[in-house]
């Protein structure tokens, strides 16, 4: 259940009534909220002289629910704003990984020639191998950093693990949640005490509702600006790397109001369908697209088989727009 | 290997070479083909005397691969064509079952409104329950086939099992094999020798390469009309029916020449994700759609929850124009 | 809910009355009996007044059901019987398909070596491919048959399609409906009118809920000896072939009144792990076990690598009976 | 692929080598070893003439590959010794969560009653939704130790991230990396440095490739010490609560050299087929057991419906040690 305490009272009393009540108590900018178990389903009459309103909550996704706010958050990335009343639909590029200063150079100079305002690339790279390119870390996130210097650009970059969880913090403008991190409750507590927007990626053997139950971690401790991030699960089949779950995100927009990111670049895991697939997600009227590029796929130190080159990135970000246009959104 | 024998070979010299290098023979249209199994990679000196052309197959998706014939096949429907060098969606709509003359009526009206070709409803339910409505059987057929002559609609319905088959072969224009009867090769090799096209639906625990191999049956039986039909897999993920794949649509494309039809209705299980999920669909370029529509949905004797009314089915079809425009193709 | 009819009424009463309540009709042995769909809960006045007893489900798992009937069924295979008050696990063997006389004559003499009373082979193998392997057919049936004449052995033998399913009915033994074939109602109620015992393989994309469902279709048909064999699910796993499902078989031990029979090698695919595999599940307490065996399992026409050679078989044979007893039950 | 050094190399020396040659460099106790990519599959000149012998790869399976080394890794638990030449079947068990000291306490009583030398209990609990019981924490970890000195146990116990590893790795005997912090290199590397034996539970979206790759990196990172933990997968079927997958034990057994640990009582999520599972875990020769038991299941404060009592758990233990000596193996 979602309480929302008179106005009057203040931090210790609200902090006293979460330890009482076995219950989270945060601040929602207007008041304190206790938030307690799903199970919960009545006030007693001494927290109820003390509410001013209160929710029941079918399961543990609480303050995500549009049965608790029907509308979509608006989150504001400082060059843009998605959600809300926006029909925005936001596409992000850039390698898997940061390589080199030249390679993120290439990268950042064809979001300008495009218009993209957030580049992505990863330096803390979660491989499954430790014998494996394992991304050039904290150095990684000082090159994300020159091209948001430089250019201008938003940068929006994966945590792995709590270790590095304060770097990622102070150096991205958007905190990327990895899929295999998406349970990490050392990276989600502190993202949900950041400044900054979160992307939690949906791990690729979690169900829906473990996939928001993470949000309500971030949302719980205070930050309001999360967004999920579809990216493939993990199923029987084995041609596609994962499988891009669309019905999944019917479900995300009908029952959630956080603003949706797909991924088709991992889903698919080869080149070929990912320009298929983005169209799709636009004609779904998604919030936003992840969309890996390099300048040359074929020597990529990580998931070389799925980048876009330039050439096809560009071809595709043309026909991006006329699809959104069809279903009255606008790329951005 | 797919192997093109010299055009002088008759049925009886065909049949014989089948026999001798345990090789399927069918007659293409322009001369007797063997095919053999796929480790197969070299002709003896004998039959490559006999031979015109031969196709070294990498697995046993062999007519249906695009190795073999790089063009999508062009199947005609009658009242339309797709596939080939169309760039035709076709949009085939009507109930989850034939439940009377009134309703199978309603939904003919409302295609003969919309200009959709083709109706779909069935008359042999797959039910997994003996316990509830199992469908019209014979009778419903013939409520289709009033449909037809009535109205000039074309009609799909689905085979459940063997035992019925010609009798689906007779009154269908289409012929639908049923997700759960993907497998079942007594109606596969009757549609191999019927003379109308066949849509073939992936069943939901079925690898692309079973799915493919499935329509190799129908293929190398002698009946060059197949389309499938990917209904959504079933994955961990239950707060939406089943997992509609198009990961595995773009593999399909990519890797076949088979046209492909999408129905979100079954993947998503519920009417509130099947028009996003249908415009994603159209954009990603396939070769049709099947939606389910029902005048009163929640009268509907199976499948209440997926199917669309008549009014968010017309605001449907008229999106689906503008998205299928915005990727250079047409809705028929 | 399944109604036990008053004992006076007849069959053409019986029937008015399954015609009137949308309900199957069947006869028990002991008087008639309706079966609704499990959503009625409740009797009216007339049906009541001619009622005996009635049993509400949960779900349409109904006949099978331990709410319905606690007891396990008790199943005469002719040369030792299964389930009920008995502790015997059976244990079946045999080559995946009937490939010549010599081969499944030495398959027999294993059996009579052993004391195992029931050999198993496939006549109508449901291969995935048409350019494989696709079983003798008729004249395998009838190789069955001899062995049967001459050693004294029960035959268990898969359908594939409603095609052939009199003449499976006809030299079977026990009826064996293959995984691809487990929602095949014109196979299932063709079985369910058959006088001999019936063993459901799950299909490997299918619930446990829809797996008894299958059940249910044979049952309502009026033959009560069904056994139900786990022989693996898809899962995203495949460095096995399929994934045997252990905590499946718990539920329907716990749930439903079936026998259960246990096929480690189909799910385990591959040789070295099948023994191991077959002694967890007779420390299961499981009814029964299919294990293939061939003479020479490299040379084998069709699953080469999941069979287990003779000297493997003797082995594991051996130690069954040792597992088996340290749970308290009996290899037959 | 896997490099012995000449013995005479110092670490200097290796560590450069490493550098040069991008491996990773780790000492085994007798030499310097250094670990390529598997996609090495040749040493050049110079690297040969330091090279006392090396070991190509077919995967980044590579220390724990049986191709390797052959023979199960033999870990010295202090009061008992598992793998290697011993037939030592372990059963650890103890309450999901630690709840309070009497609690903690009936557990620590009930293993010294029956013979267990290893306590299990989480403090840091990994639950999906914020607003549950998240464990006591460092306190629970206090409690733990606290049965430790007292009854003479051994303690497992798990970590969720990185963020309390030194807590756990100073606390407990056996370190339990959680299924859903299986990719955490935070806590993984770390666990490599650590001086104690570390269990890993696979991820319930993990392949068994994966899984063995995340003992890679606590295996190169220096810590021979693992065992590896199949507690179910996540599938389609939700009957039960996951998909104990023992044809991937059966595959680790077969090519890999670390010892395997079962968890069947969170595959079941069910207490009622708990101990048939565990006993057919037992007989297929696996190197341990964890069994999740409680003095009062129904109050429990997680997995309430999973863990046994004290009741279930005798007669389980009695039963296990017959299942055992069935098949040549000792519970300790």
């Amino acid at each position: 259940m979602i309480i929302h305490l008179n106005k009057s009272i203040d931090n210790d009393k609200a902090e006293a009534l979460g330890r009482q009540y076995e219950a989270i108590c945060m601040h929602d900018g207007a008041r304190y909220v206790l938030i307690t178990s799903s199970k919960v389903k009545e006030l007693d009459a001494n927290l109820k002289s003390l509410t001013e309103a209160s929710f029941i909550s079918d399961t543990d996704i609480q303050l995500a629910s549009r049965q608790y706010n029907p509308d979509t958050r608006t989150i504001d990335l400082g060059v843009v704003t998605l959600g809300g009343q926006t029909a925005n639909t936001i596409v992000i590029t850039g390698p898997c990984s940061v390589e080199s200063e030249e390679q993120i150079e290439q990268a950042a100079t064809l979001c300008i020639e495009l218009g993209v305002k957030v580049l992505r690339a990863g330096a803390y790279k979660p491989r499954t191998s430790p014998y494996t390119f394992q991304g050039l870390g904290l150095d990684g996130l000082k090159l994300l950093d020159k091209m948001r210097t430089k250019h201008g650009l938003k940068i929006i970059t994966e945590v792995r693990d709590s270790t590095h969880i304060d770097e990622v913090i102070e150096y991205a403008d958007i905190i990327q949640i990895g899929a295999k991190a998406m349970y990490d409750q050392g990276i989600l507590r502190k993202c949900g005490k950041a400044n900054k927007p979160v992307l939690i990626k949906r791990g690729f053997g979690s169900t829906l509702q473990e996939f928001v139950q993470s949000a309500e971690f971030v949302l719980s401790s205070g930050n309001p600006d999360v967004m999920l991030c579809e990216r493939g699960i993990r199923t029987f089949e084995t041609r596609t790397r994962f499988t891009l779950d669309l019905c999944g995100v019917a479900w995300l927009r009908e029952h959630t109001n956080l603003p949706v990111i797909l991924d088709p670049s991992h889903a698919m895991g080869y080149a070929y369908g990912v320009s298929d697939l983005a169209r799709a997600c636009v004609a779904m009227g998604v919030d936003g697209l992840l969309i890996e590029t390099h300048p040359n796929p074929k020597a990529a130190k990580s998931d070389a088989e799925q980048q876009l080159n330039f050439e096809q990135f560009r071809a595709l970000h043309k026909s991006l727009g006329v699809v959104a246009g069809a279903v009255g959104r606008h790329i951005v």
